[in-house]
């Protein structure tokens, strides 16, 4: 009757929550080609040594095999963009196995819900949603739409031009807006502008060719030099270091408000970053004084933020708990990065996302 | 010293509002080699003979000159899209004086009341919006954002492929959605996809290459085919005619879910066209059955919705009072289709937006 089939390779799935059956049924879908099994375990317990020693692949959030148990684990794929919460664990220092992110399946779910943001303060959405539920018309004399304006021709800097701020300038580009990029390092030649990690398909800027011009640095000064080209709207989509703690203050905001100039509504700030990027004490006080025409904060400082604070008041603000990236394709798209890489193993080729171990990202 | 200067040709705006200093200013910066003037009339009112007898250019609403008034004008441009409010003027029937329409001006604004919809929707912004008022942080328990999903992959069917459809058009791509166009007369060939009326700089989709496939027809059967795609939005964004009044009822609602099969959210539908282009009593019925996951409406039959009406409370509807094209850019852009025909006209050129006499656009 032919040959016997050869052992299948197997895929470790190692979670904090029991997936459904569903998600079972689906994983199976898309690693047809491999045996699957899931483990519910603690934050940050290591995967049992039995269930580690079968795996060739693992699939997890922040648990982890004991190195002498991932001898035949050809790699371990992370759920998280980031890898810093793991970072101590002996996988890291003493095994050289593969290890990978999610970095780029944010991109889509956090660029709508910045649009969504903008949109919903230059449209005020919130005067229509409190009149809808009034079941109240508009009348010619309520000044329902005035001051009411559209994208196009505004200019957007976006702090961090990675997978998040590609996506928001794609998005920005198609609603009219002249794109600004800032990154740490410079790209000065167009193969270094290249987004070389996982993109959601029919998102991004893969080649960086929206951005009408780059800027860079790590230092307060070029920053302002940033802050300076007359933006209407300034998106912070960095990651939270020494370096860029407080980045934004009082100073920055003047400066970013006084080179807009006149024309149109002041800038407006959108943070998807994290609530220690900026001053929040001086985001309150130029957003009261009008400085600043609105501010879109999926983070604050802290969080969660106290209900007795005064930040959840201010005018203009809109303030969600750190849930800009949910959404429900979040698993499945960070599976694909993991089904690209079990073939390009059997390629022989570089790793989607690989982690480059001492250099911290 | 030197020549005498030319008389200047004269611009006369005659609208049914005061202009602020400010407009007229603007005005007066866009057209610095002519002579401006304004006129406030009551809607309707003939332009009087003195000031119509004066005009090169008239920009209006619904005030015309008495044909024997215009001997000298050149072009009658009007601030809205469609002309019908003043086609039994004697200056239609009567004279062959160009006309021109502000077709095009309304792509962006509503392009992003339709975005802003979609996203309030999929990203749950009520919640956000009522949690933040609340001042309420979520908690891990609350399921504040399950079932939040995004729009990629999301296939948009755009019923009227004109101007306003084009930039949805536009941005959805950018999102990462699929678009397929409808059109009343068939579009073949690429010239024959061309958008050759006004675009404002920067949107739109002037080559008609955002779609992925041309649908056309006048009939019920041909929109059927459409509808049958798997859509998962779609966008009326047809002018309201004999053929196209309730076009939408509660066949072509169930053929729309049935086709989009079990994947992912219901069929969404947004009207920015008019309420009675759909059996509003159908529509209501598909969304309390769910049939159709969710609405956004700027149209409504009647308009003004009664309070007492039950659409108001319709789970999943968003409801605005026929506002979506309105907006700050309004005035400027429809100028802008006016300047654009005085450089046409003095280098012989056809105007831009002409309106056809006899064809009834």
């Amino acid at each position: 009757m032919g040959d016997a089939a050869l052992p299948k390779e197997h895929l470790l799935i190692a979670f904090m929550h029991d997936l459904t059956p569903e998600q079972l049924e689906e994983i199976r879908a898309k690693f047809p080609e491999l045996e699957v099994s899931s483990v519910t375990l603690k934050r940050g317990e290591d995967i049992p040594s039995e269930l580690a020693r079968k795996a060739t692949y693992i699939v997890t959030f922040a648990n982890l095999p004991k190195p002498e148990d991932a001898e035949n684990v050809q790699f371990i794929h992370f759920l998280s963009a980031g890898l810093n919460h793991v970072i101590q664990h002996p996988i890291f220092r003493e095994t050289a196995i593969p290890l990978t992110s999610s970095s780029g399946v944010h991109g889509p779910p956090i660029a709508e819900w910045t649009v969504m943001n903008w949109l919903v303060h230059s449209r005020r959405y919130a005067t229509m949603y409190e009149k809808q539920k009034k079941h109240e018309w508009r009348d010619s004399s309520s000044g329902y739409f005035q001051g009411v304006y559209d994208q196009v021709g505004k200019r957007v800097g976006i702090l961090g031009y990675g997978s998040i701020g590609r996506q928001i300038g794609r998005v920005s580009k198609a609603l009219g807006m002249t794109v600004y990029a800032y990154t740490a390092s410079p790209r000065p030649t167009p193969s270094s502008r290249h987004d070389n990690g996982f993109i959601v398909p029919g998102t991004g800027d893969k080649e960086g060719t929206v951005p009408v011009s780059w800027h860079h640095g790590t230092d307060k000064a070029s920053v302002r030099e940033f802050l300076a080209l007359g933006l209407d709207h300034l998106v912070i989509s960095l990651p939270l270091t020494p370096q860029t703690t407080h980045l934004l203050g009082a100073e920055e905001f003047a400066l970013l408000a006084a080179s807009q100039g006149s024309k149109g509504p002041k800038p407006y700030l959108t943070n998807i970053s994290r609530g220690k990027v900026l001053d929040q004490d001086a985001l309150i006080a130029a957003l009261n004084s009008g400085e600043l025409s609105g501010a879109a904060l999926d983070v604050t400082d802290p969080e969660p933020l106290p209900a007795e604070h005064p930040l959840w008041d201010v005018p203009n603000v809109q303030i969600s708990p750190h849930v800009s990236s949910l959404g429900v394709e979040y698993f499945s798209r960070s599976l694909d990065i993991a089904k690209e890489n079990v073939g390009r193993i059997k390629r022989g080729e570089d790793l989607l996302n690989a982690y480059k171990r001492g250099k911290g990202y």
